[in-house]
């Protein structure tokens, strides 16, 4: 974010944050544009280049990761959007957001590649609740951002692909992995070999209606694995608000929770589901067994 | 509920219950027609009579009150219904009264008396969370039964009358007195004149898909005004969960919550809108001054 010193730290401060209050460079391919970027600008930028990239490769393959910087705080909107939506500016930059995938639909359907065009949003995290109205919500799931209860991870996805994605609704959790391995196959390109790839092909379920064969999703908070989930059951062994300054609390045994009756983890069920438990901790054996620690990237 | 000394206490224990667990009479007009009754009945008993009732007075002006017993706890549904609901128990009684109302709908219109018929449908309150997975859920909403947090207190409300009520969706909020006054003015009927009438004709808003003029809703906890809601604010004087043995804790200042931007009540905002908190303190005011305490109906 590159907050300036004199910038308030204060989440109520940012409802209306000052343009220079974040000292943020706006960089193509390695190029400083702009610092401080006028944030308010953004999107729309973006969102050209989204457009101006799908106009210029519409008669070759491409893959396009369009990650935007909002709705996280700062929040920023353009005059277009600012103060029309009655959720504040969380809102406006959402509906600014919206607007902005419209604008690619609208590019790829005039560049006449609609129809062999997989299109998928999604997020990469819940509601970071601290900032109160700005950080947005998780509903009913418990808890946000930077935790392993559900409203920390779980997150909607949109896929679209005229003609080959019916409409339609499937509550089977995915992974953002996946994306990986289903974009490969798509392409017709290799995985790699050398290493496990974690990700699953999602056509079964994307273009066929198929149920994704079960499998276990792993819950880590830094290198702890903290739950697992298997089919609708989740087992936690440690929990943690998000940026909650109290240490995790340790579940030993640890607790279950039924996701299908019970989406909002407020009901716990292990002495109820012995067999469950004890088929999510041989997924979990299984998973640590089978593991080898890479070097972190960033070291 | 006249649980019997010999049935469990314990909310996990009824999630089979056991059908002599309580000592539950079955009444009409007084007369005491089974005890303990099978509650497995109930649902289509009650419906039975609801079907009977309607068919019996099509020709004439009636008024219909129809208070199912589940999904109160503890749960019963009939064998056609047990186990048919992913949601367990809880879930097949509520398929149960969505089947029961079909059939009172169904009625209506072989009585040929749809199109005359206001058919309004809410509950008394949000779920019983101490009641675990056969308590019901609030979804985004906080706390549950038993509290003045918005999930003790707001339900859903579905109203239908074939060709005088237009498909759509209210946020607005009303409250179940207004129906008293509602059915009252469609009767024809004079409202009392000897005290005030808290109720408002809901009609501008099930007709004329007109909004409803901005009033002050009290939330009461036993004798005790624990918050006032204007609009989209919300002001808490004191706030406890459902059945907490926990003591109200009092707010002094109160607190302030925006139910349009945060109906999860989650981000205190009283410090940024001091006129607002004025405007509600000042409802609060007039409603306390203007309050005559009537008699205790129990006593």
């Amino acid at each position: 974010m590159d907050r300036a010193d004199a910038t308030p730290r204060d989440a109520a401060a940012w409802a209306d944050p000052p343009l220079q209050g974040w000292n943020v460079p706006l960089i193509r391919n390695g190029e400083i544009l702009e610092r401080p970027v006028d944030q308010r600008t953004l999107t729309q930028r973006y969102t050209g280049e989204a457009v101006q990239f799908i106009t210029e490769n519409r008669a070759r393959p491409f893959f396009l990761y369009f990650a935007h910087t909002f709705p996280h705080v700062p929040l920023f909107a353009s005059p277009e959007f600012r103060g029309r939506s009655p959720r504040g500016i969380y809102g406006d930059t959402v509906e600014e957001l919206d607007w902005s995938v419209g604008e690619v639909i609208r590019a790829l359907r005039a560049a006449d590649v609609a129809e062999n065009t997989l299109v998928f949003f999604t997020s990469d995290n819940g509601p970071w609740l601290t900032q109160g109205l700005q950080g947005g919500s998780a509903a009913l799931l418990r808890d946000g951002k930077a935790s392993t209860w559900e409203g920390g991870q779980r997150v909607p996805a949109i896929a679209w692909w005229p003609g080959r994605i019916a409409p339609g609704i499937v509550r089977d959790p995915a992974n953002a992995m996946d994306l990986f391995t289903t974009c490969a196959v798509l392409a017709g390109a290799a995985l790699p070999s050398e290493r496990p790839i974690d990700g699953m092909d999602l056509a079964p379920v994307l273009f066929g209606g198929a149920a994704l064969p079960e499998r276990p999703f792993f819950y880590y908070r830094s290198d702890t694995l903290a739950a697992c989930r298997l089919g609708v059951f989740k087992l936690h062994f440690s929990t943690q608000n998000g940026f909650s300054p109290t240490p995790p609390a340790r579940h030993d045994p640890p607790w279950l929770f039924d996701l299908g009756r019970d989406p909002g983890e407020q009901v716990e069920v292990a002495a109820q589901h012995p067999d469950v438990v004890e088929r999510i901790l041989a997924a979990v054996h299984a998973h640590q067994t089978a593991m080898q620690a890479g070097r972190p990237q960033f070291d």
